[in-house]
């Protein structure tokens, strides 16, 4: 593991506990030892699950499992590992997941359907099952507890765990939601992250869960980029232990009663979201990119993205540099409708042009010191219409090179 | 200038003569001093002309303004300044390139729309136009002569300038082509250069100038990326002078006595091409990406430019390493449907997976060797169809942070 990132939140933070969920990490031997590399989560019997996975067709063999199992909406058990992806690896690959699914399924008394499964690391290398399989139920049963050691367990090139938590209610009755995510390279839409697993003791069937998480992904994960580059792994995962009932049952995402539960959901998801763009490779800058009144929301975040992609103005940012040029640039390559005369740009809240130029007697100094800071916002309108859309990515810089041209990932 | 790329030709090639065609260069102040800025070429009444412009959204004034003037399918002369963009510059802007145009038509004694602009340079500031009309006559009258120069005086962040050229021959007919090209950043499909012009004395009009353009430019200039991001004012024209009568006269691109010419133009317009990828910038290895046995030709180029374009893969290019799990995720990544148990992957003719996995007895050794050659190639199967595709990029390394954290282009 790598120093940790300057972008970092100071520390992890005091998770809640969510009855019922039995988190267990340790070392199965695919990492060095001292690093580990197996997380094994437990759920209750009442548990519900959804899943959103990456749109990638080398998808791993572990994605198409849950892409299979996600349609029971329950979950019993959660199995990860680190150090290996376990993709493009055939059918050794598909069976590894099957196993691995029964060996815990075997210790948690649950049917092997119940259990999700995801692996990150290298693509390409066959899993060592064998390990794995001996490992299960020593981990299950007297692994490392907790949130932190859960999140560390399933790190790559991530220099800090991350997790994020909220407390809510539905009802009027207390809820807790705790969730981690993995990732730092690898990272672009179409399911943005590597790994993110969010728990509640919310009392919710696996459909609204479902209906939930969709429309959330869109604007947390899928609202991210590192380095454009779509992992063979992305998955995010929602599970409810239920522990929590509601006084009448909740049938519906739409349900009134949940507009609390679903902005804490996001604001949880959210915050792992960002917390991958902060320790994105070699990151020295958060960087927020807003798009605004454009015609349609697709509009708004193709051009939000081709902004947030662009090794030009990224490492404009790292060199912090003012080059709003290179913004005009990436809008003109997004590949939709603009009216270069209608386009405004501002850099820090600070107006740079406006209506297809500079702005008047543009003074770079103001801008020039926020490209200094650590948090940099870029807004561009479009002058289109009245969607908008939200993306956050971080510099490019020589520490993406040096952790790329050297880690096998 | 920076030092010459590592993957630089050893020299500016011998050019051919091309009656009718004068080159001028000269400085008109854009520019540090000792630097030219500014090129004229001049052509014959009889020149016929055809160019391809960038589909960007934002695109330059001149841009705009070629699109207008290229109907006509004629060119009495070619103005094109380095250093200053003229994009994103609004109404002054492209009062710039008619006044630029009216002033080169005054000295070729034509009219304005016979003059092709082209601006390279800043996105965004103001061009200063009362120099470039001061300095038109004067370079026109006693400008430096010649292709290399020419070539020098519209480069910006390259680090040697860009010829290629070819005797061939139509109906029996000696013919010769010259191009010049520059480009080394901000470099994507979608007219995948900033600027090439490429001149014959064949006797062909407009019209067949035009449907030769089309496809090969989207072989050569239109299939090599350096950093995925895409100019506002990418440009390539064809300029024809008709010296050289064909004995009865060619009226269509379909002329079976066009072959030779066909060819002999697409190989210097891929040579410019591939001289852009090479001058890429921090570039210090070539890298040839084909895609074969794709369902349609669409695929292929889809599958090529997700691999050429990821920085994942292209960091492990810089570091020599065999990664070929990047690659398995950038095909993943491509959006064209893809079935991964039939995808093949060679690196440098050796085959590394074939049929969703890693090769049998997979060697790495001779994988590495060719990975720590200067020019690359990486081969993707999809075992779909019969469709191919090539396209050409560089890795990304060090200088190109070095060069665009400090560089303001």
């Amino acid at each position: 593991m790598s120093e940790r990132a300057p972008l970092a939140p100071p520390r992890f933070p005091d998770m809640p506990d969510i009855p019922g969920v039995v988190l267990a990490s340790g070392h199965c031997g695919i990492r060095t030892p001292g690093r580990n590399d197996l997380l094994i989560a437990s759920l209750p019997e009442a548990a519900t699950a959804a899943v959103r996975l990456t749109r990638s067709r080398t998808a791993s063999p572990a994605v198409l499992w849950c892409k299979r199992v996600r349609r029971h909406r329950r979950a019993r058990g959660l199995v990860v590992n680190s150090g290996n992806a376990n993709a493009f690896t055939g059918q050794p690959g598909r069976a590894a997941v099957r196993t691995t699914a029964e060996a815990v399924a075997d210790v948690l008394g649950c049917k092997p359907h119940e259990v999700y499964v995801a692996s990150t690391g290298v693509i390409g290398e066959p899993l060592p099952l064998p390990e794995i399989v001996k490992a299960v139920p020593v981990i299950a049963a007297g692994g490392e507890a907790g949130w932190e050691a859960a999140a560390e367990a399933i790190m790559t090139t991530d220099t800090f765990p991350k997790g994020a938590c909220a407390e809510t209610s539905i009802d009027g009755r207390r809820v807790a939601i705790g969730g981690i995510a993995k990732g730092s390279g690898m990272i672009a839409p179409d399911m943005g992250t590597m790994l993110a697993f969010v728990f509640t003791d919310a009392d919710l069937p696996g459909h609204v869960l479902d209906d939930l998480l969709g429309p959330l992904t869109d604007r947390t994960f899928n609202s991210i980029t590192v380095d454009s580059d779509t992992s063979t792994s992305d998955t995010c995962a929602l599970f409810a232990t239920r522990a929590a009932p509601a006084e009448t049952p909740i049938e519906s995402a739409d349900d009134v009663r949940l507009a609390a539960f679903r902005e804490a959901l996001e604001g949880v998801m959210a915050d792992l979201a960002r917390q991958i763009v902060r320790d994105g490779e070699g990151a020295t800058k958060l960087v927020t990119v807003t798009v605004r009144d454009a015609a349609r929301q697709a509009h708004a975040r193709a051009v939000a993205f081709s902004i947030a992609n662009s090794p030009l103005v990224k490492t404009a940012v790292a060199g912090e540099d003012a080059n709003w040029g290179r913004i005009v640039m990436a809008v003109g390559k997004a590949g939709v409708p603009v009216r270069a005369e209608r386009v405004g740009i501002s850099i820090g809240g600070i107006p740079v042009a406006r209506g297809g130029s500079v702005v008047p007697g543009y003074d770079e100094a103001p801008v020039a010191d926020h490209m200094q800071g650590s948090e940099i916002s870029l807004e561009v309108s479009l002058g289109a219409g009245t969607a908008d859309a939200t993306v956050w990515t971080c510099d490019l810089t020589h520490g993406y090179i040096a952790i790329n041209a050297d880690y096998r990932s």
